[in-house]
């Protein structure tokens, strides 16, 4: 994986991005690349906002990984800022590669660097080998992850 | 809870926040009330964010209860913003009253209202009771919640 660069994501790279996020057990339901539209606006909100980093894995000019990190102050563990990790992807030409590693470690590079003290994320319950996956880089399941879907 | 009053919070209300954060089991060995600098600072960066919601539910001039709401843009489900909630504390002499239920119920309505699809939130393994308020309140515990500690 040393041919490959991360860097934040630009509007040109949102339709590789979303056709990862849609590959995927559960991002199949729940996508749909026919109209990019509110991709695109989403994009714009994410780039205009300086604590949020969408942020891609590139190799051969090509996208092959994706994650979100969100930089979040807050007053709990004495002014505690944290970084929350949401839509971590890897092409599947590219899983078993070390790749979702050296995107994690990214994150957790740029949480430190912006003074965060916390990192975390959710990975839903049946994603298993994900779980692995988090707690061999050093997090540890301490919290559920609850979430209500809004209509 | 007709007499209370759920407001975004001003730098005035950081200490009673800070009281209500660490008048808890986890919250307790985390804080330290002797010196307010870090929670000011970390208050100011939070005001500073229009995505950051800082909110106090007070009654008679007095702070009763606090949470953060953090509004995120994303592209998943189809560029859907979402929601996070964190930091809900009720103080001592309110629990049991609903203004638990009221805090959330706020946040939901709010993230409904700025276009979300989604509110989530993390919570300790530990606090059972908590799990059932929020299964209870309509949310399900659907993912692992993953933290890492930064040093």
């Amino acid at each position: 994986m040393t041919d490959v660069q991360i860097r934040r994501a630009t509007a040109a790279d949102v339709a590789a991005i979303v056709k990862l996020i849609a590959d995927d057990q559960l991002g199949a339901t729940r996508e749909s690349l026919d109209d990019l539209t509110p991709y695109l606006a989403a994009f714009e909100q994410i780039d205009a906002d300086p604590n949020q980093l969408l942020m891609v894995a590139v190799r051969n000019d090509e996208v092959i990984g994706t994650l979100q990190l969100t930089i979040i102050p807050g007053l709990s563990r004495r002014g505690s800022t944290r970084g929350l990790i949401e839509a971590v992807r890897v092409a599947a030409e590219a899983r078993g590669s070390g790749l979702g590693g050296m995107l994690i470690r990214w994150a957790i590079e740029e949480s430190r660097a912006r003074g965060c003290s916390l990192v975390q994320l959710t990975s839903d319950k049946t994603r298993t080998d994900a779980h692995r996956f988090y707690t061999n880089l050093g997090f540890t399941a301490s919290h559920e992850g609850f979430k209500l879907k809004l209509s």
